[in-house]
């Protein structure tokens, strides 16, 4: 009988270990809570009404359709036995003789008071949506407030976090903002309209060379957005942001970029984290003293040598994992992950982006055409290729933004970041 | 000052009265619970996976975009007080000196026990995200659902009503089952899974002739489609359907395409309504005693020559209700609506259509090719009619359904009818 292996996650990690595994003589299941991989590098684009959710987004039934011995069970995992070698999922328990993890990560909001209640996220799909919902329900509501305070901190749209996601968050709003949105409100006075990108640190971008960082701030401020820099939030309210410095900010939209850490998923205190809850393993993806049990993606750490948690590292790891143990079966020693980096890019805007590959420095048209054809080539599915440069094609001719529909309606009430813990709602009034 | 022309709904009645009066010498204000105008004809393709819900649906600023004077508001319609000529919205009122009531027509359940309750309408954009999140779910459930009663519950989709939405529903989730789904559940057997539509009357299409009522019943069962005629249901539960005639279909999905009625909007013993709630007009659109005041679209029905309920019949009607306020500006008596019948046209599936223009009958694939082409001529927006072009191609040929995710993933639960009323708690949570 063929041994079973089971990959949390449809993730680029998971994805690509279940892709390393199809044809060999194992018995594979891929378990995630959604049905559709999403590819997270574009999600900011969904917050700013740029693309359609389902462009980015892909059944993974799809995906693993050809490929053989490969089941995907779409459930919650509730826990995992790692001495019994099984995974709990809703309603029911699979065994495994292989496992590997690869959870992802989720927002982290470092404890600040009130973030998680009244921030948005933006690391789901669904998070998009919400944030786009509530962004557009913002100018719907002020276009009729008669207070000006009041409207002005509807107007106000403040990020928090300076990494590529803030970065890119906030560029893409500005567009947002300054395209279509002025030629929908014409009642709106838009220099009341603010668009502020806060981080703690002292540049944009730390993990990009100093004059790149520099780049985007200058990129940043020219279109228009306000960035902040050494300000710390203390505490985010239902009325905007407390600063460190004691400043207040009215701002009825604060999206958290400012970090992440590893999903919850092994909860025994024999297994070792790092503070953000990464799963601590060796440099062949194995977990210290459980060497069936691999860890793959944003949730993995490698001792001595931490990995950014970028899709290009979460594949090689995925790949990585799954041939280690197809070695493991053929009586091989597992392998160490060889890294290969293929550098980094952000968007900033139209025409304007920053990349660093290998030791090379780019940034401007040529970053940003880079950084179009990478993305577009990199997502799943032919369609949803046509369908998005479609719609690139069209923001970037027309200066316009066709997808901005608050939808579904059931996100409505702007000064109440209303859905985001309704969707947890939804579930709790039913189980 | 230039006098107030108010416009309630923001469908086909209400834009088209909009654009009537675009350019003349009135302010006027569209007043819609959504802040985007839908594509009602094609809804049906979100609730089987078809397209995408962004391309059937276009921000209503964008469409007003140009024309001058008319300003948009985004808000629920509260009440009408006749005598005071103003309207409640959320936060406020707005009088006017000339109103046209274009809000619609809503689900009629007739009372049926259960129906609202456990049925699910395919009324609203978010009735479609809904019921293809639902069908979606269904599946993932099944594929996992050892007990053999259960798993035919879940795979029993029964769509009461066989008029046009029901036809075109029932054949459009027929081919979602039998090309995408089929593929993506090797597990399943699909010989389990039923697609049925029922109805109380005794044919199919009761508004078309007959011979295109049997040609479209013969269709539908050629496709596996089981088509019940003479089935009243007699209540919904949540386990599926009881009929008038004892028997009983257990089935986790009834969608009721059954009926119509006309949206609550003047709840005033003086106005005269039908008993399906459709305010009874003069064949000049005013209501009668109240000659500023319009209605136009399925919630008007002119008194001795009831119009259906369809697009091209709103879309006229609404243009002669602006027309008729124009020309009571101008000192002129307002005129008749002289209805131009465009025809009706039904899809069935792959190649298969019915329609009707003036005598003439069409069948098959000369039907099916004009229904393409009307329906992508009379989307609103380029982009929107090139992106439903490429769904609709890919579909085509290669039996394929991109658009199947469950999205968004507050809608969970397949057996327990999860997000219909959530999306209204959502709101009771907040409000």
């Amino acid at each position: 009988m063929p041994l079973n292996v089971i990959i949390i996650g449809a993730g680029f990690a998971g994805l690509w270990a279940a892709r390393e595994l199809s044809g060999a003589a194992v018995d594979v299941t891929v378990i995630d809570r959604n049905n559709y991989h999403t590819f997270l590098p574009l999600l900011y684009q969904i917050g700013a009404a740029e693309i359609e959710p389902e462009q980015i987004a892909y059944p993974v039934r799809s995906i693993l359709r050809k490929r053989k011995c490969i089941r995907f069970v779409r459930s919650e995992v509730h826990g995992i036995d790692i001495d019994a070698n099984c995974v709990k999922i809703t309603g029911g328990t699979i065994s495994y003789d292989y496992l590997i993890i690869a959870a992802g990560s989720v927002t982290n909001y470092f404890g600040i008071p009130g973030a998680e209640e009244f921030a948005f996220p933006l690391k789901t799909l669904d998070d998009g949506i919400i944030l786009r919902n509530h962004i557009l329900s913002c100018f719907e509501t002020a276009v009729h407030e008669k207070d000006i305070y009041a409207r002005r901190k509807l107007l106000t749209f403040s990020i928090i976090g300076g990494g590529p996601t803030g970065v890119e968050f906030a560029g893409a709003l500005s567009e947002l903002i300054r395209g279509a949105l002025r030629r929908d409100y014409h009642a709106l006075d838009f220099s009341e309209v603010r668009v502020l990108l806060l981080d703690a640190g002292s540049k944009l971008l730390p993990s990009f060379p100093e004059v790149l960082g520099d780049y985007t701030k200058r990129r940043l401020t020219a279109m228009g957005i306000e960035v902040m820099l050494n300000s710390q939030a203390q505490g985010i309210e239902r009325s905007g942001i407390r600063l460190k410095s004691g400043a207040a900010i009215p701002s009825a939209t604060v999206v958290w970029t400012a970090g992440v850490r590893g999903a919850a998923m092994l909860h025994d205190e024999r297994i070792a984290k790092t503070d953000a809850g990464r799963i601590i393993v060796t440099d062949t993806l194995q977990v210290p003293g459980h060497p069936r049990v691999y860890v793959a993606g944003d949730l993995a750490v490698i001792d001595g040598n931490p990995l950014p948690m970028t899709a290009p590292v979460a594949l090689q790891e995925g790949a990585t994992a799954a041939r280690n143990i197809l070695r493991d079966i053929a009586g091989l020693s597992p392998a160490q992950l060889v890294y290969r980096d293929r550098g980094a890019m952000v968007t900033i805007g139209r025409n304007s982006a920053v990349a660093i590959i290998r030791r090379w420095k780019f940034k401007g048209f040529v970053a940003w055409a880079m950084w179009l054809v990478v993305h577009l080539m990199n997502l799943i599915g032919f369609r949803n290729r046509i369908l998005v440069m479609i719609n690139w094609a069209w923001n970037y001719f027309f200066f316009d933004r066709a997808v901005r529909l608050i939808l579904p309606a059931c996100c409505d009430n702007p000064c109440e970041r209303p859905c985001v813990p309704a969707s947890g709602k939804c579930r709790e009034v039913q189980v």
